[in-house]
């Protein structure tokens, strides 16, 4: 049994009453309760207390409650006999613009016992926050979004529930990360002053609602716990990011890069925390690109150069479907190191793996004979560039972060990638196309969906929800439109490693050799 | 605008952001409200927040916020901009086995523009709270008790807003005092346990629910604030009834006794409050008799002799329709001293005013002529029987509280009695008939619905709502079925005035004149 987790179920013996003991059945569950919680107050919902008196004497006196701290009261969710012996179940969710992933987590044992992506279905209102948050100063659009978010969200948590046999109304707690907008389309706020100087958002931080009230299909009850975030773009992703990550408890600085659709960086220590975001990062999600999908069975997620022809594995040894953020990046560096395209992303046609295709030229990944529809996966010229652009502009990112603290890549001691690419990436490729820096390889880790790995860490400790609370309020937000700086460092990382291959001493010496 | 209730609007002036602060809405809300409210925690309504950016914006910065005191943080529930100019209203209801009693209060004045009295609907399962608890252990009998109490009090909240044309969504918070039987029937708990030894309640404090989950016709994000209990059978009518007395803070002993469905009495003063409840008080309120009802216009509330005949007056000098509280308790004086009943309350069929009823003799209060429907008004003997059971009860138990002190009614400083009685009611007759006891009269007040003063005073103060908490679990409770004491002077108690008249000197005295 997690005794630290935001959401609880406990067995307890309760005395029984008698004509010199006669306080209420709530009173006496609350004596039970408070030889194992802190000394929180005690509240509990409507069903609660609805069902306390006949669990109590069903049950022979010994119960078990499901109990959620609030963060200022422990309120009891449910109350059943024992014999019963219900597991309680809460879901951890990172509400992506693009994906959203679930996973249920049996409270009991703390381990996640059913997994989940899903497409945000509000992509049929674009594919990036800025045309997310158009539509919703459209006449009713906040609420077609609304509905959206809620579709894809109750569609996750029914395959979820069906996956473990269960139902959704066993989930008695839920924590979601997601970045700010994707929280004010959630909860219907309107998120039109985000769009527009000086960006602010309705709020950073989200009451704690129950699931019926936000439309959720769980335990009408169970208390929805939306991770705060830093201002209208660092959202609450990136706080459970850093929740997730070391570097909040560390005294030397690292560096926290969320590839997503709204990509943030985050240069920081214990002490102190600087973040940017950027719409950058959403085309090494696979977002705008042809083949582009998330690390799924049938992602290409490995391409090398073999005898000067591509080679390519995928996720579950499935047949190619798309190709996914590691994929992406390998085929970035294979491409050049193929002579596919060159440093400025421009794709040679004389190469044997381009084709000119239908609009323009095209570099093929998977030829059509491989692939499970029987037509070639390919990056095309226009791909290519989108890829360039998003990993300029996250190095761009860092760059401006550092240079505010006066320090350069050299001073991080650690580089966290955090996305949902392949497991498999191996760093050099991503440093060799200059999405990342070019620093000591064993610094750099690509740690996975860590807004995911937040999620699920807040809900297994109370106090790790309580850090990012502290977290999120100390985080100093950069907005790097505001920055001359920027476009800069932007424009000069438009290339293949960069324009200043000083930057990349280990990839100017393989170019040479490669030359 | 009173600054210290419950249910506040605040007019508000924020700060206007800029990119050198770019501070959500909502802490820029919480800074301005910081300047009048203390230092709770601040929380908001989804719906305060999805109108807050909007209505920060068109009314230009200037705001009228409704915020409500939730014993641990200040809830915001409504944003709006200021030249809407809308007022926020809140109820105090006085939910009563017989009646249920409702004032709609402006909360920027305080004062109550509006009040109206119900019957409660449950009455179609009974009387008393004993057959409601019997009902409410059939299939499907908590639920239909729950939506009948909705019933009538959605029907009482519709007719208030009527009265001074309101929209019932503009109520923003609710007050309810009423014995513990009917919030448990109110919230769905089951009740059976309190009509079995050892008397428990499912809970004697009452979670703070928005009012859509309790189910009233009012905003319903509003508040719903229920009075806590001491038991199962001194419940928050009487704790309301003591916030309303100065007794809680006065150093003399009082007695405060509430004659209703379920009449109880506190004996006390700010140390120490002695309760007890018995099934006493309900004939008085109208409840079992041929033609008794509430104080209201076309209620016989007086009663008196004139040259031999029964004379009587009307509430709102409209024709006679029945026999309310005060009107009652001068009847059955006025019928010792007329002789158409003897002290044992046997109906003397010599009598000019008695008939022979249908079934048993009557006393005519008012003849057919007089009436409204041309139907004479009586009083049968078993009325009067029941009338009798009743004050002998409530005698008989502030006889006990005494005794478990060791004290007598002599040193009470002060007895308040309260009820739905009319407001004109002579303490003589009460002592004359042994309702109340023969100490000095100046120490006896009728104080009228106190359940209803206490409710108002809570949702006029938040101080008042705290100190309701501490009256609550401050005061001990005596099973009055557990005291063999208790039957002995119930049955001392089954004549007009007592059976020991020793008790009742200056009555002595008046028989001996009248007789």
């Amino acid at each position: 049994m997690n005794q630290n987790a935001l959401v609880r179920q406990l067995d307890l013996s309760v005395e029984k009453p008698s004509l010199s003991d006669t306080a209420s059945d709530w009173e006496r569950l609350g004596r039970a309760l408070r030889s194992t919680l802190n000394d929180q107050p005690l509240e509990a919902t409507l069903t609660a207390l609805r069902n306390l008196g006949p669990a109590l004497r069903r049950g022979e006196w010994n119960v078990a409650a499901t109990v959620a701290d609030t963060g200022t009261t422990w309120r009891v969710l449910a109350v059943e006999q024992v014999k019963q012996n219900k597991q309680a179940f809460a879901l951890a969710i990172d509400l992506g613009t693009t994906t959203i992933v679930g996973e249920l987590l049996n409270m009991a044992t703390g381990v996640v016992v059913a997994s989940e992506l899903a497409y945000n279905v509000q992509r049929c209102f674009g594919n990036d926050v800025t045309s997310r948050m158009m539509h919703a100063e459209k006449p009713g659009g906040l609420e077609e979004l609304r509905q959206k978010a809620l579709a894809t969200l109750n569609g996750l948590i029914a395959t979820l529930c069906l996956q473990v046999h269960i139902e959704p109304g066993e989930i008695a707690g839920v924590v979601v990360a997601g970045n700010t907008i994707m929280m004010h389309l959630l909860l219907g706020f309107d998120p039109s002053t985000i769009r527009r100087e000086p960006y602010v958002p309705v709020t950073t931080v989200f009451p704690l609602l129950d699931a019926a009230k936000v439309g959720l299909d769980v335990n009408p009850d169970a208390p929805v716990y939306l991770f705060p975030a830093a201002s209208g773009y660092v959202g609450g992703d990136v706080v459970a990011g850093l929740l997730a990550n070391p570097m909040v408890d560390d005294d030397e600085l690292s560096i926290l890069i969320d590839i997503g659709t709204n990509g943030e960086t985050v240069l920081g220590n214990r002490d102190l925390l600087l973040a940017c975001s950027g719409s950058a990062g959403s085309a090494f999600e696979g977002c705008g690109l042809e083949w582009g999908m998330p690390a799924q069975p049938g992602a290409i997620d490995q391409v090398w150069v073999d005898h000067g022809r591509l080679a390519f594995h995928t996720g579950g040894n499935a047949s190619p479907r798309g190709i996914c953020g590691s994929g992406l990046i390998e085929a970035l560096d294979s491409l050049l190191l193929a002579g596919a395209i060159n440093r400025g992303g421009q794709v040679n046609l004389d190469s044997p793996v381009t084709i000119n295709g239908e609009t323009h030229p095209e570099v093929v990944i998977a030829q059509a004979g491989d692939t499970s529809d029987g037509r070639a996966i390919t990056l095309r010229q226009a791909d290519i560039e989108n890829l360039i652009r998003d990993k300029a502009a996250l190095y761009a990112g860092s760059r401006i972060l550092l240079a505010n603290m006066g320090m350069t890549f050299g001073d991080v001691s650690s580089i966290s990638i955090a996305g949902n690419f392949g497991q498999s990436l191996n760093v050099d490729h991503a440093v060799r196309i200059g999405l990342l820096p070019d620093i000591p390889r064993e610094r750099i880790k690509f740690i996975g969906n860590s807004s995911l790995a937040g999620a699920r860490k807040a809900l297994l400790s109370s106090s790790a929800w309580r850090r990012a609370m502290q977290i999120a309020s100390s985080i100093t937000c950069l907005e790097l439109t505001t920055e001359s700086a920027y476009f800069d460092e932007y424009t000069a990382a438009l290339f293949l490693p960069h324009t200043d291959l000083s930057q990349f001493p280990s990839v100017a010496t393989l170019d040479k050799r490669i030359q």
